[in-house]
């Protein structure tokens, strides 16, 4: 199919993109000597995951059960529940581990810990457990240096599932510079690693490190001490990563097809069939150096068109303006009918709008790709 | 099932609101004199549109093709398409037709009106098509003074699908005062009835002045030339009607349960397995009177903890916090596996993160309904 006998909005991935960003990442991590664990929730499809293992990922991070059951229905047994643990949750993530499926899960205090030993123990299975460390101070997790890092530990290794530490430096989205993002990758794998030192120093296990965001992973220098890297959005890319400055604007794979369906000649306004619906609401571009509204313009062939972006948003209206104000005759410019595709702000939030993306490759799309969502 | 038994992050739906909701509205209109076609964008589920027209409701208003094939499947034949078409979803929308579906399309600018005129000619088809009108400068419509609006309805009158005139009044947002609204309310009928009165006197036909918003359907004391409102979130109701003044709080009837999966003591945070995933991006309180994060946290019984909000949230973590600041014990007052329910700033945007909605009757889920989304 040619781009305009597709139905819109649609999510359109660049195969090319894809593939370059999925390489990029796995070749980096060869070089630096750790495993890669894709963090698939950002695309939540079998066969993009499929490409990530291909490249040579080994194993998967998901960011609720639901992705473990479908990844692991689909071939993939080595996967890392990367959110805290809750006792209501232990039953599916045993059912997963007596069914095959190599799963871990993670912990940041003492009542989950206890209540995951508890489990194991009463029911006989064996759920490793990675001990969630807070190496930025944005989110979960014990801080390294912290008792608690220690009690945990002797809960999870009194039941045998005592598997390591990890963390997720979420915090370096803040960052702008090669330097600082340098800096915050350092300082999470070498907070990280200081977690592990301290549960070996106790006497516990501490067989896995694992760290990981795109901006540290793309930024470290050195990993030494951390077995495996997470990331997640990489596989994408989007203007919220292109502002902190470690991907190009080409490397931008996901986009939102959408059609003109009017304008506001006075104002300077098009408006188009994809609003925050397709978008998302996320605006997380607002406070980056460069605010791109709901995403940025392109073409249809994708290249970007300079200043236009899609100011703002209804549920399914988008209202694309340039930055310079009303300045041309917009429905001249982009009359009602054309083509246009949107970059997102953020791709982990702009693809979970869509059931499929359509994959394109060569100016075409040969094919569309599921992607599930849900709990 | 007891909420207990429910896999968290779930979208739970009250069923006493709701059918409190949706007879307070159409009470309404039958007092105003006028018809009333919701807009089924906001919950997208077969079986709520069904409590609506068992209600009293004449038609409904959708926001994609594919929600008009979905509904027409399921029974409503008599559908109003309200975003603007541009010529290549003209086919799509003649399809529907020629199965028997009563759709009504819009449009807003000659080109769209001559793409239109021109397909149901060439193809001996009739779309039924209303003229948007702008009775707030807030997105799409022409001027009721333009000298545009006679031209488009020239253009489709000619083809003989020019079938009336509509409006939303989305502007209406932004009141937060019975007075500002009731006001808001007649702009929107007087200027919309206006449009409707020049058609008329220029020859042309106009069978349906359609008008209609939450904020406005709900404070219009009189709908003179009115024929249909249009309303879409009062299904649901949420934390921007409530602060918009339309709603109280107990009418709000959808929210997300959730588990507390641990804790940041020193900052006084519950993280909870609900995060932008699940609530959406949606900030709509951020520039209202009272600003709720990402939600109202109520307890399990959806009665609202004062001062608590989900203050931030990443793709599958809320943090809980108090406005107040790190006051209390938070591990001891939501202690991990607590279940709470966050009520949306958006329920258009949060229900849309869900396949299914939990319907909550006397404390106890007894099914759970389904809901589409995609295009």
């Amino acid at each position: 199919m040619t781009l305009d006998q597709i139905s819109t909005p649609a999510a359109l991935v660049d195969m090319s993109a894809l593939r370059g960003n999925i390489a990029r990442m796995q070749t980096r991590m060869n070089a630096l000597g750790v495993a890669l664990r894709p963090h698939v929730k950002t695309a939540k499809s079998v066969p993009i995951a499929a490409l990530q293992m291909e490249a040579g990922a080994r194993g998967i991070t998901v960011s609720t059960l639901k992705e473990a059951e479908h990844f692991f229905a689909a071939g993939i047994s080595d996967i890392l529940y990367a959110v805290g643990m809750p006792p209501s949750k232990l039953r599916q993530a045993a059912s997963l581990v007596q069914r095959g499926c190599a799963l871990k899960i993670i912990a940041d205090n003492a009542d989950s810990a206890r209540a995951i030993a508890q489990f194991c123990s009463e029911n006989a299975v064996k759920l490793p457990t990675l001990i969630e460390i807070d190496t930025d101070g944005h989110r979960a997790g014990v801080l390294p240096e912290s008792e608690e890092l220690l009690a945990i530990g002797r809960i999870l290794h009194s039941a045998g599932v005592l598997h390591g530490v990890m963390t997720h430096a979420g915090g370096s989205y803040a960052c702008s510079t090669p330097e600082a993002l340098a800096a915050f990758a350092e300082q999470e794998r070498s907070r990280c690693v200081r977690a592990a030192q301290r549960l070996r120093e106790a006497g516990l296990p501490c067989a896995c490190v694992s760290v990981g965001s795109t901006p540290t992973a793309l930024s470290a220098t050195q990993l030494d001490g951390v077995t495996e890297v997470r990331a997640g959005v990489y596989v994408f890319f989007d203007l919220v990563m292109q502002n902190i400055g470690v991907c190009s604007n080409r490397e931008i794979a996901l986009s939102v097809l959408t059609t003109v369906i009017g304008h506001q000649k006075d104002k300077g306004w098009a408006l188009v069939d994809a609003g925050w619906m397709a978008m998302s609401r996320d605006r997380g571009t607002q406070r980056q150096a460069c605010d791109f509204g709901y995403g940025q313009v392109c073409d249809a062939q994708g290249q970007p068109l300079e200043g236009w972006i899609m100011e703002s948003a209804n549920q399914e209206h988008g209202i694309l303006a340039h930055r310079a104000g009303a300045t041309a005759d917009v429905a001249q410019l982009l009359p009602v009918g054309t083509l246009l595709r949107i970059q997102p702000n953020h791709a982990c939030a702009t693809s979970a709008q869509f059931p499929e993306y359509q994959m394109l490759e060569a100016g075409a799309v040969k094919t569309s790709w599921p992607r599930f969502y849900g709990w």
